[in-house]
């Protein structure tokens, strides 16, 4: 079987399927959209959570411990930042803070999000297509008790505490979703469309609402493998557990699977859940999902790829 | 004897004096007007090498071997810049980053450079006043045969090897100088103005080319004590011997004290010069100018001081 593989993917969990995908496949067949809704500027720097996710567990820089970020990492720039009283809310490694900087150079010289991405990833040896969602920002907010918070507020310096009412992603409805994205989804060979473990209503939600992609995932005619970032009734990582019970849904494998309903052909739940989750008209599969190491990667991304065909 | 002491400095060896001077005045005595020609945007930074070298010098954290920079610094940064193919021609250490994205911060949120200076030495318990000598930027550029160059770029990244024909401070005729500076000058306590042993064509002419700069001086009752940076026939560190050379001068302190002439009363010379300098009205003093540690330094800042009775 042959033809293009696309993942939409968020950060962690889903940026280890992708590295799984990108061991087990020809860099050509793998096309990766990444979620920028978490994107923001800070430090006048553009940062892009979910995308460095991706390419830093493509490239094998992903610090496997800390789970985000990149391994062999300092903290000499923040520590010296808070000596001067700068704002030291968002941890950036020293190296990380070089994916920021050159980043940013790049977008300020003119370039788009997509370019900047492709360049870094050629930089890198990255055989894989990662795409930005969109090069249109799309910032992602969220309605708590408080108020409107910016996504970044709300996730890191408030540590998602405030509970959640709503989602907005703003501007979304005016962003064009990445060329290479609607190229992807109309290409006749594809043969796959993954929704990688990421968090739904923050990673995976972003891209489908933007024009035009829930049309073409329904027009496509490759199967959609939706994997679960919930086992055993808790999130991997992050906060999706806690958001589906401030939505008012259950914390289990089922509320994700109904999530992705009349989107989803497959999905993909724990074979650690007791009961597997029913939506009608959607395969359900069993496998292994949590990423430990490179292996677990692998076999996960395989068992998606066979749930495809 | 008591009232203010106004330093003017460039880089590295007048952040030295500068640190003497701050060990032997209560830090209310002591204004440091600093040269900001060298300051250039890189990586979208605001980078101020020698307002920096100063505030280094003054709070402790200069690196002694390397001369520039913090100490204690780590390079994570500029490995992975490098990895991600970004420019990589001026070293910048993680901590010294920090210094770089704060201020530029501070500034792009509509701060003056001196109260971002101000508020950097507040943060790291710098006593002194620390002032760049302008908030407009004066970009030093080079003339050389392969035309002009940015000072930096002729600096550092072509490490000074065109030969120098000519030094332009751009846009200084429209530059106010920083009025904590001319508040300095005309203080009536004013006890004495140090020229500081740095580079006179790229780190002190850039100040006395504001507007009104050399008149304050001339006017100013303290007396102006020059401090050599050419030790026996050459520079302590850095293009000052080979731009006199360049500019068709005798690589000396002679060739300095007369750079200075109708505006130093007094030259210190190292007492290392076998021939003292004559410059017609004035007078000449010898004393050990190297400063290799903080003994040094203070040695130094005293003599200067009690040249200044």
């Amino acid at each position: 079987m042959t033809g293009r593989v696309l993942a939409l993917s968020g950060g962690v969990g889903g940026a280890k399927l992708c590295a799984g995908l990108a061991a087990v496949l020809p860099p050509e067949e793998l096309v990766i959209a990444v979620n920028t809704g978490d994107d923001f500027e800070h430090l006048g720097l553009v940062i892009c959570p979910d995308l460095d996710s991706v390419v830093y567990a493509l490239a094998d820089l992903a610090d496997p411990v800390r789970g985000w970020g990149r391994r062999d990492e300092t903290w000499t720039f923040m520590a010296a930042l808070r000596g001067l009283g700068g704002p030291d809310w968002f941890a950036l490694g020293d190296a990380d803070l070089a994916m920021h900087v050159e980043r940013t150079r790049q977008l300020r010289a003119g370039a788009g999000l997509g370019a900047v991405t492709a360049a870094i990833c050629r930089q890198l040896g990255i055989g894989a297509t990662v795409l930005p969602m969109s090069d249109d920002p799309v910032p992602t907010r969220v309605q708590t008790a408080e108020g409107w918070l910016d996504f970044q507020d709300y996730f890191v310096r408030r540590r998602c505490e405030p509970a959640i009412r709503a989602l907005r992603f703003e501007a979304v409805e005016r962003a064009r979703p990445h060329p290479g994205l609607l190229a992807a989804l109309r290409d006749p060979a594809l043969r796959a469309i993954v929704i990688c473990p990421s968090n739904p209503f923050v990673s995976v939600d972003p891209i489908l609402a933007l024009p035009g992609v829930r049309a073409a995932i329904a027009a496509a005619s490759a199967p959609v493998i939706a994997v679960t970032p919930i086992v055993r009734g808790a999130a991997v990582k992050g906060p999706a557990a806690k958001m589906l019970r401030e939505l008012g849904r259950a914390v289990s494998c089922q509320s994700v699977a109904e999530h992705y309903a009349g989107l989803a052909d497959v999905f993909v739940y724990d074979a650690a859940d007791e009961i597997a989750p029913t939506v009608p008209g959607v395969r359900m599969v069993a496998a292994q999902t949590l990423m430990h190491g490179a292996a677990e990667r692998t076999a996960l991304a395989r068992a998606v790829l066979a749930a495809a065909r």
